[in-house]
């Protein structure tokens, strides 16, 4: 009897809550939002071939439908165009910060990458001759895998413990890096991290935006990169020197964060920046971003004339 | 006779394209886009109280018709929705590099402030509690006076040679800094300044964008700081180290910069960062930053709770 209330009520629930939101093409050309269903023995999303469709805004109301369509095509959980600022952390892992020969900073690092840099989970990263090897520089090109933060609530100037109300879900991104023009030639005394990272398509990020129902805390989750299959860094989001919770109240000082707006947390160790023998990616890797119970993105780089 | 034939010749222009794009309310309450009229005696377009009704797209295509409008409030001169990025230049003065004991920069410093940042010509500067004075953290709120150039037609990897031909023109913009948060709360060891420049309001532009048709050659323009009626900068954009043209082919590297993107270019000599006994901005402080043949913007400075 219990049982079969409890089933009933869970049902109701999934009618009217979505906990893996993603954005697809469907195999009638179509695209929908839906709330994807995962295969037996996988919480990544990115292996889901199935979504029951959602009606509304993703950002606003919306609700589950019991129409399921099949998925051709995985894209970004957001169209760009939705998402007004990236925001990204620096430095944000200990471990991390002595293999970069950094110093732990005070306050968390901000810094933004243009609405342009965003990319789906699955298309190439386009490398520019500019990216490329040159005489005398090399195409230093790194990996990040971060937790993303996706707001659904406006925030301005609120404190930690309102910050996790503001939050629509998280999801996986990679902070594709060349760490030449992020710091070398990013500016003396201080190099701003701008240019080595805000290529066009340099942040894939997605696929699903899993809620706070299936996450209600960030902070105890596996994290990892794979390059050709190797893996490369793999850590988890308990070792964020400054929580979600936290990044969100602090940027929101003065500054308005609206439904839509994505944060890249910051990356853990293991990346070439800092190593004696770096291997640098180069055309045609395939880089994989994977995040705890989320997903994963997968791309390859490449040069482009 | 020849002179008739201009005047025809002239008019004619005048009717088809703008020199000074506005964007203002007028007395019947409606917002409108329009080729601003000046007074007699100024090129302020801040002081201009008519304008020509503006019909079309001032990104795309567009046309001046003689219905005269009156203004009862310039804005700034696109709505914030519409410009997607806003690309901020630091340490381009060599002046302004020596006074703030910094380095001269191999290559352009691009930083990002968020859509959010960008205020009207006149209203306040809002200033949060995270920015005012606090126990052992001075409120070192400091003032930049920038040309800001307004982009028309989408640019990738393009050249130096190509690049003006992307813009629609030129406008005067406030690079509002809080020192404390820019530097020394900015990160170790790389400082980003995105913490101390991108509150909301932070980045006052217009009121005019003025087009190529009047301005050429955007290197030889006077540009000064006044606070409270006294002059504190006083340059001109001659004495860039990257001018336009290179800054705008050097973004487009690997990034597409489109219809309506901004980058303010860089600050001249005359702030308080470095001075011996600087006096930083405070509640109520008026500055007014201004561009030759272009105008000014007029913003208090004004804490909020």
């Amino acid at each position: 009897m219990f049982i079969s209330r409890l089933f009933t009520f869970l049902s109701l629930l999934l009618l009217v809550s979505s906990e893996r939101i993603v954005r697809f093409i469907s195999t009638d050309g179509k695209e929908y939002y839906g709330d994807a269903i995962l295969p037996a023995n996988t919480t990544d999303a990115a292996k889901s071939t199935t979504a029951r469709v959602i009606q509304g805004d993703v950002l606003g109301d919306f609700k589950v439908t019991n129409e399921v369509k099949k998925i051709k095509k995985l894209l970004a959980p957001l169209p760009s165009e939705r998402v007004r600022t990236v925001r990204m952390v620096g430095l944000n892992y200990v471990a991390h910060i002595n293999e970069t020969n950094a110093t732990i900073p005070g306050w968390p690092i901000l810094f933004y990458k243009p609405w342009t840099s965003l990319n789906t989970p699955s298309d190439p990263i386009p490398i520019s001759p500019g990216y490329q090897n040159q005489t005398n520089f090399t195409s230093t090109m790194d990996y990040e895998t971060e937790l993303v933060v996706v707001i659904k609530k406006k925030a301005f100037n609120i404190s930690d413990d309102e910050a996790l109300d503001h939050v629509l879900g998280y999801t996986v991104g990679h902070d594709v890096s060349h760490r030449g023009w992020q710091v070398d030639r990013g500016g003396e005394p201080q190099p701003q991290y701008s240019m080595g990272k805000g290529a066009d398509g340099w942040a894939p990020w997605g696929p699903a935006i899993v809620t706070t129902s299936l996450i209600p805390d960030p902070q105890v989750l596996n994290l990892w990169t794979k390059v050709n299959g190797v893996t490369m860094q793999n850590d988890t989001t308990a070792n964020m020197i400054f929580g979600v919770a936290h990044l969100i109240s602090f940027f929101s000082m003065g500054v308005t964060l609206l439904p839509g707006d994505v944060i890249f947390t910051g990356t853990p160790k293991g990346v070439n920046l800092g190593k004696p023998n770096p291997v640098w990616l180069t055309n045609g890797d395939v880089v994989e971003v994977g995040l705890e119970n989320v997903g994963t993105c997968t791309n390859a780089l490449k040069y482009v004339p």
